[in-house]
């Protein structure tokens, strides 16, 4: 691309850097952001700005938050004994919105990936059990993707906290509700086979 | 969504407000930005901040430009005597990659569009036209995309040019070097039909 100015070439490298955003798409932002008005501009560079100033993470779940404790954690209405471990917080916003669980939450912020050179120490792994080992936690719900890398932490994270009091359980497989049997997969078809619940009337 | 974090929420706001960024997406973008370190979300602030305060418009031209001309109206060796009319800088930067054309430019910021309610009068047709008034100019060479608006610009701008001594005209229309016959609209093809070159050996 020829930039007849530096500010826009800047400014479509900066956007560029996010993922999924080539350079043909970030020069349709930057030229979204020119007709719009002075102020917006000044506003959406401060909300960016502020995601490293003002942004704290909860002293006990390391959930992102406003303040020391998040909204769940200092909300002494919530079920302290039962906590639901998530990769990140859009998991655990997406826990959240269903509006059915009470308990409470720990974030890792990333899950175990021999692959990728993440491992154990590198997520927050050791507040979790740090939680577990001071007590008053009676189960840990495992709700993490269905892939490799949510199976190897899973199954690491049920290891260590074999010997403890805890119970663990992780999150049912199965149809979505709405999916079709016939375009369903073979795993989660036969996992949700497997895992059948009794139903009577 | 429920947030847990007003600082996200306003980042998330903020991105969302982009054309074709919604608000899931824009939640992985905050992601993202959390995973960087401080000083990169730093230098996109400052580089979206910049569009605003340090960006200026081409004095002859209309262009995006770091100075009071841009980098066409002040090279000395392009012909001030061709005039390029584009819609906006990203098909004056298209134009540009080409390294074909040696003329100049000049960027209208929009169409007309009587569907929008865009007259001649809120796009930079008044600057163009005293451009040819101040004479110099040869050639005025319409680059609008094919559409209804690119249409009506150009038709308006004709009329109001037939009366001076520059000659108008408008990008070729075709079947595209490497398309396909076959695969080609009726009207392209017809217009190619219409519209061919000689050709000898």
């Amino acid at each position: 691309m020829q930039f007849t100015s530096e500010v826009v070439e800047q400014a479509v490298e900066a956007l560029s850097g996010f993922p999924g955003i080539g350079r043909r798409t970030a020069l349709r932002l930057v030229m979204h952001l020119l007709k719009r008005p002075d102020v917006e501009v000044a506003r959406m560079a401060e909300a960016l700005l502020k995601l490293k100033t003002d942004l704290h993470f909860c002293r006990i779940c390391n959930n992102v938050s406003d303040g020391e404790l998040c909204q769940v954690c200092s909300n002494p209405s919530r079920d302290a004994s039962l906590v639901c471990v998530v990769e990140d917080f859009s998991d655990q916003m997406a826990i959240e919105s269903t509006g059915q669980y009470r308990g409470v939450y720990h974030v890792l912020g990333g899950l175990i990936s021999p692959m990728d050179g993440i491992g154990p120490e590198d997520i927050h792994l050791q507040a979790l059990l740090d939680r577990v080992q001071q007590g008053g936690i009676q189960e840990v719900i495992m709700a993490f993707s269905a892939t490799v890398e949510g199976d190897t932490t899973m199954y690491y994270l049920a290891r260590k906290l074999k010997d403890s009091a805890v119970k663990t359980s992780c999150i049912a497989r199965g149809i979505a509700v709405g999916g079709e049997i016939e375009y369903a997969d073979e795993i989660t078809l036969a996992r949700s086979l497997q895992q059948r619940t009794p139903y009577s009337v």
